[in-house]
């Protein structure tokens, strides 16, 4: 089955942890919006397509299904292309580690936009500083630090004991806050995350898709954004 | 089997949707922080019980399952006890809503905790004041408009054609609205909203549940709080 992928174009945002699930299965997929323009979505936002509305981006098509979220997407498609054990608890950690993953991108996200997401980010900038230092004093120690105590259970740079796609989460997470907080990040000792990151960019389909055109590059549109001013100083 | 339900004493936060969906179904269950206190959940928390070491509250033990998420909990639950339909479009869907329920509940939330939340509220009124204005302009109209069009879609006041665990949900969530924003819902009209929430409070174990000592009294500690400085004047 060819899957299709919507999410917007220009940024890597929530599409991007499905799109390191679709690729490292080497899964059939369009992804839609790149190939069609962000017009395209305007229907299934709308409600104007079959299927259950999505609130927004990413949404996935699999033959008839249309399924929205991030965390569920990859709940579905994980099973399907060996991206998690057999046993049903197996899908349900990987899931339940997907979800606080899930939360912690919503926080990250909030550090440059703590007022509203549709205000610009000059305009909250005095309130962003102060998430910001909070969130790399107290969140990035208490979700990284979560992370790393888990991995200290497991033999290998796996967070339940093989690989599956909440490695490919950590990846990600892992390499936008080295880009968004490289100070702070810099100074963070995670050696098995680090571990986690490094094993994940070596697996062949995902070098051959970091280094493709189709891999955008972080930028001050997308989650994870570099401001001089939100980061350790130094 | 009996479920071992653990969440935080005092208030009903993402324990709640839990909950009402266990007294909806006339689950057996035990809520065990309020027998026990808060303390028991600490082994828990610190990795020190078998299973997978849950993030935060609420997290529940079936059997040999410790699974935590409040989404991920209500998609286990959800069909052994007639929450949601048969199928797997139906039960992605109902997780699919629960998912996007979850997402507003955080901002929900930050209303009051803009900036971090290891500050008291009173330390950070000012941004409260503008996330808030923001959120009853923008993001209570953008989430609840959402709702109710699905609503609209159905016949009867179920989104998903049929009595599920996400019209408890909606009713949480309407609740607890009414408390923290009364002006600003007093003010906006979501009639298909407004009937899910009272056939949801006239189900009779709900009703009952409601009316018990059970039911924690929406307080200024939890996800919803009602500072008049955050609603609408008047």
């Amino acid at each position: 089955m060819r899957y299709e992928l919507y999410y917007w174009t220009g940024i890597q945002g929530r599409g991007e942890y499905i799109r390191l699930a679709l690729e490292d299965a080497g899964a059939d997929y369009i992804d839609v919006a790149r190939e069609k323009g962000d017009d395209v979505m305007m229907p299934f936002l709308r409600g104007k397509q079959p299927g259950l509305r999505p609130f927004a981006p990413p949404f996935l098509k699999a033959g008839r299904l249309l399924i929205a979220q991030t965390a569920e997407i990859l709940m579905y498609l994980a099973p399907r292309h060996g991206l998690v054990g057999a046993s049903e608890t197996a899908q349900w950690q990987a899931h339940q580690l997907q979800l606080t993953i899930s939360d912690f991108v919503v926080e990250i996200h909030d550090t440059h936009h703590p007022i509203a997401a549709s205000l610009y980010y000059e305009d909250q900038r005095a309130a962003a500083r102060k998430r910001s230092q909070d969130f790399r004093e107290n969140r990035i120690p208490k979700y990284l630090g979560y992370f790393e105590d888990l991995l200290g259970k497991q033999r290998g740079a796996h967070i339940l004991g093989r690989h599956t796609y909440v490695d490919l989460s950590l990846f990600q997470l892992m390499s936008g806050l080295d880009y968004a907080f490289p100070n702070a990040m810099r100074r963070s000792k995670y050696p098995r995350l680090r571990a986690v990151q490094q094993r994940v960019a070596e697996r062949p389909r995902i070098a051959a898709y970091l280094a493709s055109e189709q891999r955008v590059p972080f930028n001050e549109s997308g989650i994870f954004r570099h401001y001089l001013a939100l980061d350790d100083p130094r």
